[in-house]
């Protein structure tokens, strides 16, 4: 049996590359996993090799110490792999394959996963529905940020590659497909982006640039990108975004000089709770902002997708009902202009299969969108403080120097 | 000319019948017109004479006096009428015909009505999307609390019922058209109601009882209704509908008994920011507790239709951010559940035939479900105070003594 | 090991029952299995017990010969059953759960199955999409008419019913589950119905009244089911329908006496090629006669639900394009009228669990719709040949006599 | 008041431009005018001066003398005009207006126009919905390859492009907004070609190029098209597609040849009942060959976008069934793959925006695709003729020399 070594979260701050065990097909007992699921026996797991497995903001949160995650936890969820042993129930996936892994772990059994919320699965995670490797309170399943992982229900959750050489010369844009492409994908969508819509995305981070790369592909008239980084700004400038710092004054004047109206038809949340304030405001922490902001920058009628993570609970958070996860809405700004709102982990399964498609036919420039840059296993360390640091490029680890750097 | 009279609003709690000016084809100045709408012309409408005018839960919130609504505003925007003369733009409505009214002014001729988004249409408020007869910052269109009212562009907005003598057999379900079955109904769509659904309807007022009949009509397998009020909550029972008592404790805990399980597919708000506490706190206004209460008992992946009014400025607010219309919001909650939140004025032209037809082919009783109760247009004013007060029915004025009593 | 015993195929005109093998966990050769399925394992499946198993008229064309089926082919796809062993790989599933299952072979782990088109499977057929127990070329799996059948795929394909002695109670509505409720709800689905519409179904068989009770349960205003025999008729009568005899004249000049207008929203094909001509025509196969009606009697912009089967092969048919599954169709009126077709096999998966909440619940009748009528195994040959002499009922064998009759 | 000039249909084969009256406010009677709209009143109507007026291929079935168009009839559904006039009852619409128009008249004030249904209204054809300009059988509304036309109900029909500059310089793409770009996108819609979609496309004529460009910008994989004439396909090869000679083979071979299966997810008939034979059968009128062939190379539950023409009366038909719009189609076969089939007009309305917006952000570039080709007035004659002969390009006719040629 090979080594194993993975990127653990040590504490705020710091994560370290340890040796750990080689997966097997069960889930044994370690760092956060949930008691009810240790000793879970996974006969229709595969065992992958990690060709690439990628730096996620939504890792931030947990190193940053704002959740509760407990020392040694294995993080990563953002894994493409070449299967090199199945369980005995697995019977279309095969040693070879080469393929992504959805970040959300589903059953493919229960019935969110028969219509397509696999974000919410019911029977991998005994606190709630929906669950992801490596992530705090999601029942703990082991990260991926590794050079090997187990990927339960593997018939079911991995996307096979159709050809290995191909894949691997594409390989830094269909790493992108186990998370932040179908999230961007998926705000887009949720948020009504079809042909001809102008688009507000807040957030230039990985995940605003792809929901700003997908809108472009789902067909945006234009795609405005609000940020308070320079250097994200200028990324999204690079594939033919509009941008706005939104330190510099309200994103509705700096729409409207762009547009002619003050309004767009579409925004997307990708910034979530760790949002900071606008204009005289910018730096500080201030948790509904995006959310306020976009409803004020849509149409009426108009739809706002919300890929940015909100969460039930923050230790860290400025007052005590943003701690439980409450925070001060304008729902009556947003009722009046008759707009919805839709939340939630994107359920990757529903969208990988066409962005696939898109990739291996020229179609979508992910990794040049979000900037993909690859670093070895032993420098994780270094991309989460840069990523912290607001780097504008989006981190993908190599573990087995598979990609050519 | 006929004279004409209508129910004015004086102060707050006071309503009383004045003369009004007899409606014409032009929008002349009064209280509350916007002066952007003065003078309009309406070569497109028609003038009804008034068969059945509802009174509706978002009347209150003027009478009220949560609103900037002025001394002398015509009230009523659900409104049954009979065609008795048309503009010159007019080309396929007729007089005599019996027609119901949307209680959304739309123009049929923008952006918004050309998706069917016609409660937010452009053309008909001078401040922002969407209008309606007879309400405060909607533009100022006469309401039709009244023996006669005007309808602009009346061969797009009327709903003409195809037999005269059927329809006013039917009148007191008819009536319902204009406005509150519609509504209920877009809530139950919006939340995801579909054949087998298990939904929770918060509120028994008359938006909520024709929720929770709509509910049914779409195939709810259990609709649960809360509520404060016995009386409401006796008649939500009297066509088939579970009920919990919200001030006795938790709803999800009573959801629980009733289905074996803590959770619904779908929610409806009938409620709206005048909400009051649940369990403990009940009585107190608490504007968020309906919103956050229904996140909680609703499944993960599941929809939220949201009817119930939000506004923008409330100024008898319980704190200065609700008077903004800002309220907090347990966003975390609905984001970790993949929710989708869908809110505004119902666009009633997108329903308002089929259910027309299920009323006049016996597959709808809506009148029996939200208690219809017939009073004489002098009987508006103690319509008002006994509907505030929490009476389990639903107000129709009869203007001219058409409809049986 | 238990015996088993099962209804086969003898030739044109004649079943049988017979002594047939106990299910197991692999796929074993017998009349009509496809050799590339021989031996294949099933660890996922589930041996149930058949509580209720029905005669469906897509089988009739294999009894009366229009088809290819073998001598010896166990005939059956509509099975509800008792778990009482599960392979090594089923999870969720448990020996002892009363479960319905879809007469769709599907493998929960394809694209199809994925996006929930489970009757296109791709894995279970090696001809082509799509399979199903008991049926000519469609990969060989073993036919439900019998004491015993084994369910691949068990933990997706399975619907567990919540509680065993409320499912006792209601078996002869929750045994509609496995096919032809969710069939003809899923032709009143893709017909477009919904709340309000006018409905026309032709046939009323078991499908066609299915679909006319699905229908009246999305909210039809009015449904109207054509067919030419009186006592099938009288059924469709028994439970609110409006009906036509279609050899008696044109359907829409009698649409029109019902519905004051010659033509309806949605229109449902519930018969498929074996069809016979409509009135001077009646009685002779005219396999195009029903969908040309249904063009003809659809308003413009409706859609056509196609649940009836057509084929792609019929050696019976009565010319040679017929033969092949070509027929003479007015597709430049379906055109000018820009209807939109929906063809196939319905995914039972997408519908039955909520067609089993609106039964438990007391909100769908559909036994007594149908008409179901309880027989034991030995009586199926007669069951067979009343169904084709147009008896005006649902034969449910019950092998086990588990049923009351 | 100005003269104006149109082209005429003479007899088959033969157009010819002729003097004509001036549009009014009146539609008086002419060539084609049906009796029940001779004199109608069109207070709502704007007259435009035609700035380009393209020649569309179901003109073709007219000129060849497929249909009963009488002698005189005035040409021309396909007009981009400015607004030199407007009726009493135009609201929102201005004198000086760049405005595209909609092939599809429609009132904006039935219950089809309501739902979008734009192409089948039902108030501007007495014999039956939907309508065009300058077409047989459609009410007799005056064609518009003139100098001037009339638009009725201007304040819906009309897209007004919001920069009269911007729109001159961009005028070869905008002009295809009134038919062809809308009509490609809608069948490319209907077809359910999303991102990641592999696409045929049968037709590489003005509508399929059309819909091959609306396959990319819907997000297509890979979009083929497949025709006879090289040099259209040397067209649709020039921005990015694959294509197949139908001449020269089965399509689904080909198919193979490029995707390595032998199936796409969507297709697209842009040919209708005029289509020729292929393989072996090339060259011969086979109505059906197309419909037949898009089945065969769809996958299991795809979509079939049918916007190329079939009609209920071709007097040139092959047999008598073709004649009345019967042709012999394969539905067993769609059936057993469970297709479903769009058909009819499309509804220019429900995407003229979204595709302007595109254009005038230069995300779509239509003109290039379909090779927009700019003859004068009295060009018209020479364009049909050789647009008859197969021309691969799409002829925009320029009645007063404002396009730069």
């Amino acid at each position: 049996m090979p080594d194993n070594r993975g990127v653990a979260y040590v504490e705020p701050g710091k994560v370290e590359v340890r040796s750990i065990d080689f997966p097997s097909f069960e889930l044994r007992d370690g760092p956060g996993v949930h008691p009810a699921n240790v000793g879970r026996k996974l006969p229709h797991a595969a065992i992958v090799k990690c060709v690439t497995t990628n730096i996620c903001g939504s890792d931030q949160h947990m190193v940053r110490g704002r959740t509760t995650a407990p020392e040694g936890l294995i993080l990563g969820h953002e894994i493409t792999g070449e299967v090199i042993e199945v369980g005995p129930d697995v019977e279309f996936v095969q040693v070879g394959d080469l393929c992504s892994v959805p970040f959300n772990i589903a059953c493919g059994r229960c019935r969110r996963c028969k219509t397509g919320d696999t974000g919410v699965c019911l029977n991998v995670n005994p606190d709630r529905p929906g669950s992801a490797y490596g992530y705090v309170d999601m029942g703990g399943w082991v990260g991926g940020q590794a050079e090997y992982a187990v990927v339960p229900y593997a018939d079911w959750n991995l996307l096979r590659f159709p050809d290995r050489e191909q894949a691997l010369e594409k390989i830094l844009d269909l790493t992108m497909l186990s998370d932040i492409f179908p999230t961007g994908y998926h705000g887009a969508v949720t948020a009504g982006v079809t042909s001809g819509s102008t688009v507000y995305v807040a957030g230039a981070g990985p995940v605003g640039l792809a929901a700003a790369h997908s809108a472009q592909l789902l067909g945006a008239a234009v795609v405005i990108v609000g940020d308070l980084i320079p250097e994200r700004l200028a990324q999204a400038r690079s594939f033919g975004c509009e941008t706005i710092d939104v330190s510099a004054g309200d994103p509705k004047d700096q729409i409207e000089q762009i547009l002619g109206v003050p309004e767009v038809d579409a925004a997307i949340d990708a910034v979530g709770f760790e949002a900071r304030g606008h204009g005289g405001d910018a730096g500080h922490e201030a948790p509904a902002t995006v959310l306020n902001s976009i409803m004020d920058v849509t149409r009426a009628a108009g739809k706002l997708g919300i890929p940015g993570l909100y969460v039930t609970g923050d230790p860290g958070a400025v007052d005590d009902a943003a701690k439980e996860g409450s925070l001060s809405i304008r729902i009556g700004l947003g009722w009046a202009k008759s707009h919805s709102f839709a939340t939630g982990q994107c359920p990757v399964m529903r969208y990988h299969h066409g962005l696939m498609q898109m990739i291996l036919n020229d179609r979508a420039q992910i990794a040049s969108a979000v900037n993909a840059t690859v670093i070895g296993l032993d420098d994780a360390s270094r991309g989460y403080g840069d990523f912290d640091r607001g780097a504008a490029c989006k981190y993908v680890i190599d573990p087995h120097g598979m990609v050519g750097r």
